[in-house]
């Protein structure tokens, strides 16, 4: 399940940029499970990963490597999130690192680990070493279907997203991919992201860009609430195209910003559209809230809200839930009499109650789209914000319920 | 679906009480869906009411005239709650209490409504008003298994409990039953509950027993994090017995307390059990925290994981999900290595990973219970905390999605 088509995505190759996947049988067979990305030399990268206290022995590393030298190679394997798994695992991700960083000639420093799949089992690493050759001379400038395939797990379609623009009379291009279907709420970070760029940037001018393009992207998104032990997302500039930003305020900049950010949200947007069971893509509008921080509250509350989820799988307009939600969010002082609600464009709520113009059948009519707006008027500030987020469905539970048998 | 064999409970009159309930096809027929209960005059009455912003019309009416009047009566309809419905809700709930006020010969005042059931549609009242006098005449002393019936919704059992002690000599009784299965997260409040005690103690007084005996058991318990609209708690002493309580520091008040938290927690361990779609009833006990708001945090994270609870469902000793809800419930500075996890006896995890004695078998068997025991040990202080919570079953789903079709 997932809603709409299928996009078919044509990505431009990002100079500096090579791409590999194979089956390693980490977890299932015939599925392609290892994937390994190559960056040029003297190439930027910035990262930002999961907030949870609990982050995998890969999440650690790879942090750690990112502030001390230049990437190289980005190794990520799904089928084990080699989290919760100690030291053991630990040495685990080291191993691999090391064996690439072998085989490539570079330091082992330059290599970053990623790992996504079952939390808690010890990541049978023999398997990723033996792949590891093969994987590598694998290497491709045009492997991206492949990477983005390699790297999902309950994912039911790869989520690819490219720009190529032109600022100043250069061409700049971006390409990436990333997954995620469940487990999904990301906290200052995002699920497994990687997006590339040939344009030559500085570190702390991409993890500015980087910042600004996660904010309103992956962290608008959620799933069921649960923030993965695994989140990272990675921007890669390689410098290798004619486009030159030096300056956050230059009009290369604000473009690049532009580009980059589309690119983010096609991306955060995909996963959503193949979020565990979702048969609704819902996008949660709050408007005239006190502070960004109030409207995400509310936002966040009506979106993680299981009986408004069940409503949305249901097709149901039982927007006394919406509003029930709305209630809960913590908002200190709330007056009921200025809120509204609107699915699409039809107003249900206002002054605390059924809005004399709404009919049942307009409601139902908003709810049995595929893809629905919800829109939440607080009256009472100028702060506006927006999640997107999937419907509740009994496909989500037998997911979940089976994802480990 | 619900945990466990249903209790076969012997309630003990309360001096003071009658009860009745009648079917008045409010949304079903052939379902009591009305009751009505009488209080005998000088008696206390203390409650406790959702803290939704959006709270229902009966709501509103009841905290108020709480306040200002002495109880006669409680009229309690199912089928709808009279939520979200503005002016026009108000009015048909006053509409209801002043025909009870009429018919008893009593002020409206002394009439306190409440009302369950879908949110958002206006309250059938002129069903109500024509189902009144019969209700009135059936008003009987030991009608407390039809009263316990006629206030459900999507429960699937009565939930009531009962308790008699002799405290200085004196013997006084307590009866009570409650309703709720889904929307269950209270917050400082509780599903719908009506305890009686014929022990006879002043509303201030009455008022604090009420909040320590909710504290620890409506307060505690979560079913899916959504706060009713329609929350409350009500607990009467009609001063019928023989014991009189003055003094909080009494032998009586000290032998009162336990019994009523007794009963309290057999009500909410009943509606967790009996909750949508539940097949586990789960205690989730967090220890050694810094603070009781820190160990409430974690506890209710884990307990309404989407993945956690799918787990349950599953029965899949899945304890990684666990750890992966404790690390983003937002602790400062938490330190994973000093936190420990245990299903029943069974330790599975231990400083960030899984504990080296622990065998998956150990974890089936645990999760193969109906019932089981999470505890987690934060390792930061002196704290703890426990709450209940059931399992997200594809029932949980098939309930919701179809609760208004």
């Amino acid at each position: 399940m997932a809603v709409g088509p299928e996009r078919n995505v044509s990505i431009v190759p990002i100079e500096g940029i090579r791409l590999a996947a194979v089956e390693s049988q980490i977890r299932y067979a015939n599925r392609l499970d290892l994937v390994l990305v190559e960056i040029a030399p003297d190439s930027a990268t910035a990262g930002v990963f999961t907030q949870n206290a609990f982050c995998a022995a890969p999440v650690s590393i790879a942090r750690q490597r990112l502030e001390n030298s230049a990437s190289r190679y980005f190794l990520i394997n799904t089928g084990n999130a080699n989290a919760g798994t100690g030291v053991e695992g630990e040495l685990a991700a080291l191993a691999c690192c090391d064996a690439i960083a072998e085989i490539a000639q570079t330091s082992s420093q330059q290599v970053l680990p990623f790992s996504t799949g079952v939390i808690g089992e010890q990541l049978p690493y023999e398997k990723i070493l033996v792949a590891l050759p093969a994987l590598y001379k694998a290497l491709s400038v045009d492997a991206w279907q492949t990477a983005a395939q390699g790297i999902l797990t309950t994912d039911t379609r790869p989520k690819l997203a490219s720009a190529s623009f032109t600022t100043n009379g250069s061409q700049a291009n971006i390409s990436g991919f990333a997954k995620g279907s469940g487990m999904i709420r990301p906290n200052m970070a995002t699920m497994l992201a990687y997006v590339f760029t040939d344009a030559n940037i500085t570190k702390p001018l991409l993890e500015n860009f980087l910042n600004v393009a996660v904010k309103n992207s992956f962290n608008r998104i959620t799933v069921d609430g649960d923030t993965s032990t695994n989140d990272c997302c990675m921007l890669v500039a390689t410098g290798k195209g004619s486009v030159v930003i030096t300056d956050t305020d230059s009009q290369a900049a604000l473009d690049f910003q532009a580009e980059l950010n589309a690119v983010f949200e096609q991306l955060a947007t995909d996963l959503i559209r193949d979020a565990e069971g979702a048969n609704k893509f819902i996008t949660i509008e709050v408007h005239e809230g006190a502070s960004e921080q109030e409207c995400l509250a509310v936002a966040y509350t009506v979106a993680e809200s299981p009986l408004v989820k069940t409503a949305f799988f249901a097709s149901d307009p039982n927007w006394g839930r919406i509003l029930a939600a709305i209630g809960r969010a913590g908002l200190v002082d709330l007056d009921i009499e200025s809120v509204t609600v609107a699915l699409g464009d039809t107003l249900i709520a206002s002054k605390g109650a059924v809005d004399a113009g709404y009919s049942e059948s307009a409601g139902q009519a908003e709810m049995d789209k595929d893809e629905i707006r919800v829109r939440i008027n607080l009256g009472r500030g100028k702060a506006s914000e927006r999640v997107w987020t999937s419907d509740l469905s009994s496909e989500y539970v037998r997911i979940n319920a089976d994802y480990r048998s």
